[in-house]
């Protein structure tokens, strides 16, 4: 019996506005044939803020992918422990009450991964599992959750912690000029999100199925160049559009748990762009209103890749949480184009009397 | 009722002997103080031959992490697909009987990784989860054989598909020049392996219990160095003398389940280097002889990074497997320094009725 706790998220204290970005655009980009529509899609997005481990100029500047995969490392080290034990003490659990650490983050890579070192660190047993996930991007969020749910459906009197790690600032290349980047430039934001599945008691979302779906061949449509510069994000055009492919696995899932994806009492999405939520919206015949927990990640945060199903779950518990048994979807999205999504219901732990 | 069945393994066709490494160790660091020691520190690995992916005069070159990168992808998309129908023929499954795919590799960096592709041209099925880990390096043939394990203990009907897939050649750095570096350039070589954790059926280690281990405090013993030249291997002189630290960890394992890790009937070993598998055989108390398939992976690839445990797996099976319900263990160790530790039984599925 896994149950999701509230999520313990924080963002950087730089903000960068969205008309400080489109003010950035315009003055870096002046001569860009596209420029017109790169502003256009900016605007598009609803990103009021964002927010980043350093200042708009450091963060402009390119020090290389050496420099950079250090910053990644020292930000990642101060931030992500408090995030952590905040989680820890939201879901009432001490770091050796955890059994599997899932760390995902794609906007730096460290072999060993951060796991090792917050391990070590803050005194979680030698014996934690560590599942240190690079390569599933903003659909990793989704994932960790997923595998968080098997492992506790194995194990069921383990706990497993999530870690969502993501300084997508830290990916901005200088050189990429398509309208795809600079919208991109518009786009993601930083963000570190921590949460825990507890296999026994707290409150939440008890998980009670899970799935994964690729949409065939579209490996290439969100993928990372990899180059002496670092990771070079690049999104196809055609990726906004995924959503009326990708709906009808959210149906089946639903379906196969007897349920109506169309109907549910919650939705957790993962808030790549606005589109995607306003097609979801369309394609799964629910209200706006029902994606308001993403939207506001989005407005506020920007696209925060991995963390935003964990920032948007957060806005849910501070919403008051549902009814109890109310019943929700969580999906992610990310690369492969991949969909990590899971059904649960909320349980109010002190309702209950196991 | 999870069963590890018959790992399928591939070496490139490109063959460097060690007569052929100490040559290119003495006429390219010929001036080099400490050449001596890197010398007899290369032949004290043992490593008669390795099998790279391309002819030695490529792999001396570096022509950029992009290219190199590129170089892993295409050799990836070229090889794996062979050695993944092998293995699902050896488990008698077919692409869509498989439930997650698990692919480790640390010698490239893709996202999406390699499994949305291999979804899309091996016809898996599109809710096919995956698991892609590039951090934990040569441990990591051991977490994917965990992770499934787990997998199936959560879903006991589930196959999960283990892919290990690395090119250690590919993350040769001409100028590193530590002693360590010109070791490593003498012991790594690259493989590609794969096996199938069935929840039913099959022939192999049938998977009763697993572990993680963390040695408190190395997490900067092995590690990689992210660089815009690509991935630099640090390598700390003290790893070798890590098995005394792991042995209780091992021990501890095989307790919890009423075994003596001392007296068990067939163990699958990280071959990370000579000194590793002599003092394991030491602090294990087991005979020298029963590390031979690591051994004999050593001598004959190298250390193949997360591919040396299904390697050495599947020379058990070329012998002829073990007893029915035989006792084994088998252990990943790599970056962290995390050991991931399996215990299972023999099991003959020809000789059961289920």
């Amino acid at each position: 019996m896994a149950t999701l706790c509230r999520p313990s998220v924080s963002v950087p204290e730089y903000v960068i506005t969205m008309e400080e970005t489109l003010e950035l655009a315009r003055s870096r980009h002046e001569d860009h044939p596209q420029l017109p529509l790169a502003l256009r899609l900016i605007e598009n997005t609803g990103v009021q803020t964002r927010h980043i481990v350093q200042p708009i100029a450091e963060t402009l500047k390119h020090p290389g992918f050496e420099e950079r995969n250090k910053v990644y490392e020292s930000e990642a080290k101060a931030r992500v422990p408090a995030v952590i034990q905040r989680a820890l003490d939201d879901a009432e659990l001490l770091t050796t009450d955890i059994d599997m650490i899932i760390y995902v983050s794609c906007t730096g890579f460290m072999m060993p991964s951060l796991t090792a070192w917050l391990i070590n660190t803050m005194d979680f047993s030698s014996d934690t599992r560590q599942i240190p996930i690079a390569q599933l991007g903003c659909a990793a969020g989704g994932a960790a959750i997923n595998r968080a749910h098997d492992f506790t459906t194995a194990y069921p009197d383990a706990n497993a912690l999530i870690v969502a790690c993501e300084f997508c600032s830290l990916c901005y290349q200088p050189t990429d000029l398509s309208v795809g980047s600079l919208l991109c430039n518009g786009l993601f934001g930083d963000g570190i999100a921590a949460a825990v599945v507890r296999g026994n008691g707290g409150t939440g979302v008890h998980l009670e199925r899970n799935g994964s779906y690729l949409v065939p061949k579209t490996e290439d449509w969100i993928m990372y160049d990899v180059r002496a510069t670092g990771f070079h994000f690049l999104l196809d055009k055609r990726v906004p559009g995924t959503m009326e492919p990708l709906a009808p696995a959210l149906h089946a899932l639903a379906r196969q748990h007897d349920w109506d994806a169309s109907d549910l009492d919650f939705y957790i999405i993962h808030a790549g762009g606005p589109r995607i939520l306003d097609d979801l919206s369309k394609f799964l015949e629910v209200p706006p209103e029902a994606f308001r927990f993403s939207r506001a990640t989005l407005t506020e945060y920007g696209n925060i890749a991995s963390a935003v199903v964990l920032d948007a779950l957060r806005r849910l518990f501070d919403e008051g949480g549902a009814e109890h048994a109310a019943r929700g979807l969580l999906a992610g999205f990310g690369p492969g184009i991949t969909a990590e999504m899971a059904l649960g219901r909320w349980r109010d732990g002190s309702n209950e009397t196991v």
